[in-house]
């Protein structure tokens, strides 16, 4: 924690404040700005002229939209970190390389606690499911898709790969660990694993492609 | 609708009642019964004893636990048979009509309609999602996994390989329809049944059966 105190500011803007109010005032500034205009319409700009600071240090402290949000969210984890640091796999690996950090960040207690609360209120009716579902699917899709674009997949269709991707483990963490249906609650992460890589595999390799079984066009791009 | 006045019935357990009170006794006392024991506890018997009538009065007016529950529940469509009627598929070929078949019945405005609710009811913490989640476990699960099963594969094993199908397609079902993220929410039924076949396919053969990468054995079945 760096303490604001000992960095003379500019006048103007910035208050005078502690480092932990001016945290604290951005937090309640992003949480305003989140509630009135969702995740993705919400800005680190628009959260600094609520909170009268320097969008330099809304950054400083929080470092991007997605740390702000977790901040106010009260999320323990980064649902965004625990994705990307899967991402150093090589393309071949990289299913079993996902599923298995994910599934394993799902073990620890408190991850597996906020976890279940996350995916309900994502899944739910309320401007709070609303909220959540478009961090989680900006946050979340966008670095799978920027991976994919790494191994040289063009944009509009490494979108839709992260989202297949997202459709196969968002439907494996409801059913272990929101409905905790059996056998595969009880499965070890080991052998999930197993189960679901080639799967989550398949949707980053693009199997299925260009299938459309007679029927008409359609865009693959949003 | 069979007119129970047409059949006199023994004298005994049930009361002189004209076919359309019997068959709302029978919806009434399976409201109460299920939201009492659970979907999975609550019995024909238990049901018919609770509505004063004979169990093959249930059986005829309902025909199955599964039937009674979607008449309580006022479910437009039978989930148990939408999934089933994709199981004249060769095995090769099942994942493609599982996939087809559910994607197909969820165009339909009233299927997606009550489709959505169900859904976000069953990954809620209500009574009615514990209902729900226990009926659509029970019945789709159990209806893949016996046909699963008449491939030649064990109970156990065809038990997890039903779970994993419901992983993809109920992740995918709440990305497309619940979450409505682009692209997928747009794609066609053709492109997103090419897309989704191979996962739901591998489910179905058991790829990735006996992996295990170094963990400790944990048991496939429940």
């Amino acid at each position: 924690m760096v303490d604001s105190e000992s960095h003379p500011r500019r006048r103007g803007r910035p208050r005078k404040v502690s480092s932990g109010d001016a945290r604290k005032a951005i937090a309640d500034a992003a949480s305003a700005e989140f509630a009135q205009k969702g995740y993705d319409a919400a800005s680190i700009r628009g959260i600094a002229r609520r909170a009268e600071v320097d969008s330099a240090l809304v950054h400083h402290y929080f470092e991007s939209k997605a740390g702000l949000f977790a901040e106010v969210v009260r999320l323990p984890v980064r649902p965004d970190r625990i994705v990307r640091s899967a991402f150093d796999a090589p393309d071949d690996r990289l299913g079993e390389s996902l599923v298995r950090t994910v599934l394993t960040a799902w073990e620890r207690t408190a991850v597996r606690s906020i976890g279940v609360t996350v995916l309900r209120s994502a899944v739910s009716d309320s401007d709070a499911g609303r909220l959540i579902r478009q961090f989680l699917m900006r946050e979340l899709k966008g670095s799978i898709a920027g991976r994919v674009e790494k191994s040289g997949v063009a944009p509009a269709e490494a979108d839709l790969r992260a989202t297949l991707v997202l459709t196969q483990m968002a439907g494996a963490l409801i059913i272990r660990h929101v409905l905790e249906l059996e056998p595969l609650a009880s499965l070890s992460v080991g052998e999930l694993t197993a189960r679901l890589s080639p799967s989550v595999q398949g949707h980053l390799d693009g199997v299925g492609e260009g299938g459309r079984d007679g029927e008409s066009g359609g865009s693959a791009s949003g």
